[in-house]
């Protein structure tokens, strides 16, 4: 079994398609080695030898360690250095690398090879003791915490007291024998924490240091980082074992990250950030804050040069745009890492047009490039241009990660979660965000830290979670024990509002209105392809011509959800609606839809004249009719007088509708059944409104749903009302065409699809409620449970967010199978909140749905969505 | 086509096989013919002529009036009278009778042949002028009614009136003269109410009445009757046409009701009613009280003697016992009518158990005699011989139909509705009851009527209902309009309570205690039977120890479900439960647990004693924690105080537990995956109560079932927490035999049983809950519409009565086979209130579960009904 792969002059073994065994840092390191690219030589344990390590109760075999010593004699042939030997010293850095990257999950060491001894040798040889002794104490520092688990706080306090004690700012403005000092801290403290000395054995330090990293596979943060990503199916990370350079030996040297074009724009521009005198932690760390890489062309012409004809050929090279590492020492250019660079949607969309445009990638290739999640970013709230806020600004920070935000500040993770929980929008605000702070983030509605710079982690995450953030805003003070900040004079508590433009970096005072964008250039470019490739339709929910223009734009292929109860809410409609829910014969009762129907008739009108010939599916009235009485007790006490009936009487009716289980209660088609009238009525509006719509050219689709049919006798006794109407309202007129369906809801209708199927032109999937009696959870009751099971691993993902497809899309695939075998023709759809999910998407593709129905601003992901899901499958079949 | 069968002389055409074709009447008319039992001849229009009939909009073709015109004429040859002619009149019946005997619910038409002319020939005839006229009256008054539509009530004021004028009590004390006189204004009303005039022509008559039967088979309450009694694809019902026999022709003339053994007890002796000098009708109608059958024996008997005889032989030759009709005429014996006769259960298990020992049936025979259902007559309640109710006693009636009954009164089917909605029990009380409160007597839990006899309506439907009925019960007087009945000088109002004593007839004033019969004799008999046919295992639910030893006297088998939140209500266990759930940490929450540990066990220990090795379904703590809390403002305000808290803060704290949809919220095993240190505690007391009993050397079967389990994790999760428990208890002890399973009663769980039977040794299927979601269906609230879709024919049945096959079945055999095709000796069984209901434990048979669970009382049923399935299933295979 062959656990080790080397890199580097002619002796590399591995290539970049072999990012599964040698995790990606690996497999490019040894990919620009074969394409000639400056890498610091080294060696990739594999993801295998990770599996193995696990599978021994991480230990190290006998073979693996006499593996690790033949490749470390290799190195030392290639660099003409000597692992542990003072003279001519062979340094290295440990770093993990799995095949998916997880930023910052794992641990990493650097400067490794190091002991009391060598380190004079090194500044011997460097010329340099200050850079000698500052590497040994960094690397003391990473072994003391990575490997023998010892807090990283504590070694910062001990720097930061001598700091003080010396009156210096920087680290590198520490004199050696200040860092010789440190040093023995350092190592005293290890003796303390740790009751034992830190290893002057090289060799001892190299074994530990890999355990370490194949350890941090299993890590607790690891684990969540994957969960959260859905990452699954890895056997574990590789180590990359490579000769150390540095960055810090002086002014000559130089660290940073970039990317070959602008990761938050897509602008075809060289990118990035650099620090000299630096090791590359710092740059990602965030402490202090970088230059940008354009200023390297002034600082250092000829490596600029170099780097950037490197970084295009990278480029090239991978077709697609690159992340990359780099290091300068004493005027040498080393390339440390290269990988598909992440990208805010704006960014993925204009690299894949442009990319087209090149000549590089072709049209379904640029599709795949975009993840339909991240376009939420580009249908995020914009600040409203058409407002002054200028006297609402507060400070400038760099625009990290676009969109707008508005929330109420919180400080820490635990109360973005509590703060969160209702809905409140929230701002997390902190220093510099880590890797534990992914939890807060993913609730918050921006991000805004005092530190860190583009790359910093709060701006990768943030960017990757599609969120706006604001990073490096120093003009904040954050005062983390009495939980406040102060910008100048002002001080703002948690649970003040503020607002940020992840467009400019600004950061405002109080609330300040969004408005949301409109697609155009790159963006309808990508989704016109989208369409082309995909198959499913993609609809919207409507249910008031706002939303309906709305979804037009956004380039909605009908309407797949009316929910005509919404209509019943606005201004006067609502007393009629209640004066039909309290009345006590039919009569009554039909006096009040009387009123009712008008209302009605107009808003079918407006959504035919909309909609344009676009088919649109209308459900009649679905709540329980409780939902439409007065709660509050001025309410009760106004209508009752209205009504002409006793306040007390009042309450006793709306206490008699009230219900144990609404959910479960007297809804749907059920009050359809009590009362025909109500479908009656709103069947002679649809009918009449298409009529007349018609009659002005118009072509109309009406698609009529009953709600919560469970039994086909259900659905029967409420067709029978539509088409009775139908034929007196249509009667020799135009002949419009319709058709009546259910949204499949109960999860008896999806077992009896078949018998349903018989009377029913169309399935929708009303997966909201599926889902709801499907697993027994009651959607307004489950924020007391299903956090807790998704912190806990029980549950991956909320499965009111992502289809449950094993549960309830097995229902949903009992329904189609079913409901096909009697009717082939019948059309099926899905209008619950998932339908704009792209996982959920993929899943109604394959199993062979029509259409799926989306709010509108998710229709451009559905869009996209629907043709990844469809090329996937293309690409399996192929 | 031949729609005809003739009966009688040598000319029978049909046998008793032909039920489906020619009604139960029929047939067996045509039966007896054969077997030489003397009939009044006639022929039988066919159930198939009925579908024709209906076929055709209600038309008699051509084709059948010719074929009922030459059975005439073959009728006039057999009797030698002639149709129509006023000197020897051939008079006829008119009956329907369809295969599945419908008592009462459709229309039956007698003397017809008789007009003007022909009641003067019949009186020279008869030598009988009273008479003659007599049985004019009641043609005239029938055809009106039936065929004419005009309300009974109406004739039968005219008739009162006339009784009134001449001073008469019964209707055969009126004078020639003042019946043509009744005639006379008869034939006015016909021609007031209907326009047209009553017909002269007698095939007129004919043809109208046979229509008029026909008709009956789908008027309202023939149709509600079979809905009721689930019968189903029946083509119609055929009319028998019959040479009429008068019992009515004076002192030597009588008809009577008899069965061939006592239907109300079983014993072997000869049992009946009858009336001298009366029609059929007057018996069956229940206005005047006839005489017991032993007493014809001392007025006619001959022809007593005669009747016995054919009794027996008929009973032997059906090898069942027969309810039959007779007439005498003048001294002649004439049978009309035989058929199975309906019995209680307690009869039906004697006549069953003796019949097997005459040789007459063998066991299985037996088996399949008894209506599992009607068992519960058996079980339910007797008034407690224990104490002393003679103070009470109000009045005596006949015993029409055992059991004891205590309610409120109630005076029409609205009210008793109404009124039964709470659970309340009610009483309905009539002065003699119609087809029209099958609804009423539905709901009741007891029937008493002032007149009609053991063989009336409301004795008969009581009967066959298993509701305690006192019948002819004339002491009581019942004034409708004012809603009192008066007995004596006491006056009672609806809503009184009284209590009825089906097995004495005597009725009490106010609530006497009852108490439940226990098993004996034949019935363990029968019980034995079945067990030995029976493929079923039949479990209990029971929560206490009183419970479980009740239903070990009626053969449980085990325990199917213990939930064991039913022991958390008890005295001050309550408050424990209570402090738990207020606890704000774990280890509050765990001094709580700790107080309740030794109460759980206690019961565990009784419970493992009393089911002395029989294996016990023990359910952690299912419901949401709310339903623990005190709800009343007056409880809320002591619980307060003893917390120690305010009632502001404890109130606040409630309301945080409520739910939207607790059905759908968090309880079952999300509680203790929230909580583990709840079902800690419940398997600590658990396994230390089995190791205490195993310890006295009786054998334990613990099956802990973890409930609401809709996902895999959940399920591993809680048994991680048992099996850790199990370890620590039982550790070095005793081998105890225990099982983990869940509860099946999300949809979810149904669809994913492949994978929780990975982990899950049995299934329970939770059919209540299982039905809510799979349906939608919140119990507390379908009282708002499933009613109503039972009355509008929607549904059939109430899916929380007898299970759902179709919908919830269909989950069930989904689960079955995935459960089974992972673990092929995983055990399946059923714990929903549906598991004591026949057609729902023949389900349960055929899918192959392996036990049901039920109430105490419904187990002697369910054990009955389990051999039933299995007879059956055999009986399709051979």
């Amino acid at each position: 079994m062959k656990y080790i792969y080397f890199f580097g002059d002619n002796k590399t073994e591995g290539k970049k398609e072999l990012k599964e065994l040698l995790g990606g840092k690996g497999a490019n390191l040894a990919e620009m080695s074969n394409i000639n690219i400056p890498i610091p030589p080294g060696f990739t344990i594999s993801t295998i030898a990770c599996k193995h390590y696990n599978q021994e109760n991480n230990k190290l075999t006998d073979d693996m360690i006499s593996e690790i010593q033949q490749n470390i004699t290799k190195l030392e042939e290639s660099t003409q250095k000597t692992f542990g030997d003072s003279n001519n010293p062979l340094l290295l850095s440990v770093r993990s690398g799995a095949a998916v990257s997880m930023p910052g999950m794992m641990d990493t060491i650097l400067n490794l090879g190091l002991n009391d001894n060598v380190v004079k040798g090194l500044a011997n040889q460097s010329n340099n003791e200050q850079f000698a002794w500052d590497s040994y104490r960094r690397f003391i520092q990473m072994f003391g915490n990575v490997v023998m688990g010892i807090s990283h706080d504590k070694f910062e306090t001990i720097l930061e007291q001598i700091k003080e004690k010396k009156q210096v700012t920087y680290d590198m403005d520490l004199t050696v024998d200040a860092l010789k000092n440190l040093v023995e801290q350092y190592k005293q403290l290890i003796k303390n924490e740790a009751n034992q000395s830190f290893p002057q054995d090289v060799h001892k330090q190299l074994i530990q240091s890999i355990q370490a990293v194949f350890n941090s596979w299993n890590n607790q943060r690891a684990i969540k980082y994957r969960e959260i990503n859905d990452i699954k199916g890895l056997e574990g990370t590789a180590v990359n074992v490579q000769t150390m350079v540095f960055g810090n030996m002086g002014k000559d040297s130089a660290t940073g990250v970039c990317f070959t074009r602008n990761p938050a724009t897509g602008e075809n521009s060289f990118y990035g950030e650099y620090l000299i005198n630096a090791q590359g932690e710092d740059v990602v760390a965030g402490i202090r804050t970088p230059l940008q890489i354009k200023t390297l062309q002034k600082n250092m012409p000829d490596l600029y040069d170099q780097l950037l004809k490197t970084c295009k050929k990278l480029e090239k090279h991978y077709k697609d745009m690159q992340d990359l590492e780099f290091t300068i020492q004493n005027k040498e250019l080393y390339m440390l890492q290269t990988r598909t660079g992440k990208r805010t949607a704006q960014a993925a969309i204009n690299i894949a047009v442009d990319m087209v445009n090149e000549g590089l990638i072709n049209k379904k290739e640029a599709l795949l490039r975009i993840d339909p999640k991240q376009l939420s970013q580009l249908l995020h709230k914009q600040l409203d241009k058409n407002t002054k806020h200028n006297n609402q600004y507060l400070a400038n920070g760099l625009p990290a990660s676009p969109g707008a935000a508005v929330g109420k500040i919180v400080f820490s993770n635990e109360s973005a979660i509590e703060q969160s929980k209702d809905d409140e929008s929230v701002i997390l605000v902190r220093n510099e965000t880590s890797p534990e702070d992914i939890i807060g983030m993913e609730v918050a509605s921006g991000i805004l830290t005092a530190k860190g710079g583009m790359t910093s982690h709060a701006a990768v995450v943030a960017r990757s979670m599609g969120k706006c953030c604001v990073s490096g805003c120093k003009e904040i003070k954050i005062n983390e024990e009495k939980q406040t900040i102060t910008v100048g004079s002002k001080t703002f508590l948690q649970g003040d509002f503020i607002t940020l433009d992840g467009a400019t970096g600004n950061v405002y005072d109080g609330k300040i209105p969004t408005v949301s964008p409109k697609l155009n250039g790159n963006f309808s470019t990508i989704l016109e392809w989208a369409d082309k490739s995909k198959k499913l339709q993609v609809r919207t929910n409507a249910d008031t011509p706002r939303d309906a223009k709305k979804a037009m734009e956004f380039g909605a292929e009908g309407i797949g959800l009316c929910r005509t109860e919404h209509m019943f809410f606005e201004g006067n409609r609502i007393k009629a609606v209640r004066r039909m829910i309290l009345a006590h014969d039919t009569k009554k009762r039909k006096e009040a839809l009387a009123t009712l129907k008008p209302y009605q008739k107009e808003d079918f009108i407006n959504l035919f004249k909309i909609m344009n010939g676009k088919p649109i599916t209308i459900r009649l009235l679905d709540p329980p009719l409780h939902e439409f009485l007065p709660k509050e007790k001025e309410e009760i006490k106004a209508f009752a007088k209205e009504m002409n009936i006793s306040h007390e009487q009042l309450q006793k009716e709306i206490a008699q509708l009230q219900e144990v289980n609404p959910m479960l209660g007297h809804r749907g088609c059920r009050i359809g059944i009590s009362h025909p009238e109500i479908p009656e009525m709103q069947a002679q509006a649809l009918f009449e409104a298409a009529k007349e719509v018609a009659a002005m050219g118009i072509k109309v689709q009406p698609e009529i749903m009953i709600p919560l049919v469970g039994h086909v006798e259900e659905f029967t006794h409420q067709k029978k009302i539509i088409t009775t109407v139908a034929k007196q309202v249509l009667n020799g007129s135009k002949n419009i065409d319709y058709k009546i369906g259910t949204m499949i809801e109960v999860p008896r209708a999806a077992l009896r699809a078949d018998t349903i199927a018989v009377e029913a032109e169309f399935f929708s999937f009303g997966t909201n409620d599926l889902t709801q009696m499907t697993s027994g959870f009651s959607r307004d009751d489950v924020g007391k449970f299903i956090p807790e099971y998704i912190s806990q691993g029980l549950f991956k993902f909320d499965p009111f967010q992502t289809l449950d497809q094993t549960g309830v899309g097995e229902l949903i695939k009992i329904s189609v199978k079913k409901g096909k075998a009697f009717r082939s023709d019948l059309k099926l759809g899905i209008c619950g909140e998932q339908g704009g999910e792209p996982k959920s998407i993929e899943f109604c593709h394959n199993i062979g749905l029509d259409y799926v129905s989306c709010s509108p601003y998710q229709i451009p992901i559905a869009r996209l969505a629907a043709a990844h899901a469809s090329l996937k499958s293309l690409n399996k079949i192929n």
